[in-house]
């Protein structure tokens, strides 16, 4: 595989996207909703009706996002009764799902940054360690960080393929 | 502001989401083509028949794209004109675009360890310094990192309001 970065529009055409995990994140999460829930879910958020309450959004279409995320192992179906009641289910994030918590927190602090009004950030993330706030950042694993855009390049990876001609 | 952590269903509920940043993050950068017009323009892409060869979507669903990136000043359009051609425009990052380096390699992260196939990540993003793979990590504003998710907490923060009664 030929390491040249793909900073040139010559070198990137050359590679499809076929297999971009970008859009392979996006085709399971990259819908509003479903980031939504998935934020409500590391706010500790697990039974639909909570759910419900806590996004304001049509019940149908809550339905619909728990279901997508369930299929793909983010999120968990979990039994549970109360006395009198029938079986529910609760929603619980799985690895997969914890393992999204760097791109919420990423989208949350360009959202802090660009989009929050005057009184600032509604929520903030901190190190249970130490109590300080806590950033999504790019770091080598070298320990660099954290790294400006301009300071990493993308280059191919192992599954990179050549575009047909 | 109660700094009481957001890991229980009753102190979330306690709050509203109508100014979360990651709702207003989405609002402008939550959809999948948008995101895959942002992967385009880290690789180094700016024109439109290059973003159109790169992403093989269909055209109207691509300037639709830009034109909203533009619209909320994450992509600049930028005046060009080869020799013979009518003025043309390129799409460049703007720092509020850039910024967004972060969150899309969180997500191309998780791509690559939950949707990649067989041959592996198609991507790697290296440090231009030392050659060392890079990736998106939490860390504290005292050095401490990565984080996982348990060694982090949710808090109100300055802009976060009581949701109503």
């Amino acid at each position: 595989m030929n390491p040249v970065a793909l900073d040139s529009v010559e070198t990137r055409l050359r590679y499809t996207d076929e297999n971009c995990t970008i859009k392979g994140a996006l085709e399971i999460v990259g819908e509003k909703w479903s980031l939504l829930v998935l934020r409500e879910a590391f706010f500790g958020i697990r039974r639909f009706d909570d759910f419900h309450r806590a996004m304001g959004c049509a019940r149908n279409l809550l339905s619909d996002r728990l279901a997508k995320l369930v299929d793909h192992g983010v999120l968990e179906r979990v039994a549970y009764r109360e006395p009198g009641q029938r079986t529910r289910h609760e929603y619980h994030l799985t690895e997969k799902g914890l393992d999204l918590q760097p791109a919420l927190v990423a989208l949350m602090q360009w959202g802090d940054r660009w989009t929050a009004d005057a009184d600032g950030p509604p929520v903030e993330i901190r190190h249970r360690g130490c109590g300080a706030k806590v950033d999504a950042v790019l770091a080598c694993e070298e320990g660099h960080g954290a790294l400006a855009p301009r300071e990493t390049e993308a280059v191919p990876g192992p599954g990179a393929r050549l575009a047909a001609a």
